[in-house]
């Protein structure tokens, strides 16, 4: 994947989007972060030198004024399952995005999203599953 | 660490709090998760095998009916960091638990806990980092 001029949409500027457009942000990579609410922008860095955009990325609309038909990665952070897959999948099948990523809160739905090629990280599990190996006293990460 | 009798001690069973008693369960630790609300334990698998306790953590009797002093391990997963940090203290200081590890939301407050020997888990930096190493294609753990 080209990595200097790679353009990510990132969905939902929650705590984990905004954490997340800011840290490729650092990395310089091109970010355009939606949220339907302006107030959500404030969770972004200081430093973060992206585009913010208010509007409903549920209408194609804001999809298509955001270039998503040159985007690199399409990122669904909402924190709700049925925006993030109904986004998931118009980038994926209708605009053949190379990377689609969601973020998921119900497992139980997670095959539904492979089947289209879209790659799933479920908050959840992740976190669980970094307790466990603390206390295993297996942890390979630092802790955060 | 003693891995047979294992006394793991959760606090909080919301979505991750659930989860991680669930996998410790299914590895058969002894685990006690408490949570205020009765409803809360539904989110646990139906082959969990330890023990719930409806009660406030907040209350130090909970934490003594629930026999912290002979916990191995004690973890705060509830959606507030003053109440984890402070159960977490409370384990830590006066019940001297090996153990101790917190969900942790704003990361302003991570050095407050590594100055008492608490471990922290921060969901949202955890995830960030996983999407970062999605599309920078460097995953090394299994998407979930």
């Amino acid at each position: 994947m080209r990595d200097k001029d790679e353009y990510i949409i990132i969905v939902g500027c929650g705590r984990l989007g905004g954490h997340l457009a800011s840290l490729l942000s650092e990395e310089r990579k091109s970010v355009v972060i939606i949220d339907r609410e302006e107030t959500a922008f404030s969770k972004l860095s200081e430093d973060f030198s992206g585009f913010t955009m208010e509007a409903d990325a549920i209408e194609m609309e804001t999809l298509i004024r955001a270039r998503i038909e040159r985007a690199d990665v399409v990122v669904a952070t909402t924190d709700d399952d049925n925006t993030n897959i109904m986004i998931a999948q118009i980038a994926k099948e209708i605009y053949q995005v190379p990377k689609v990523i969601a973020r998921l809160f119900e497992l139980a739905r997670e095959a539904v999203y492979h089947e289209f090629g879209i790659e799933t990280i479920c908050p959840t599990v992740l976190s669980a599953e970094a307790f466990r190996d603390i206390i295993s006293g297996s942890d390979r990460r630092e802790q955060v």
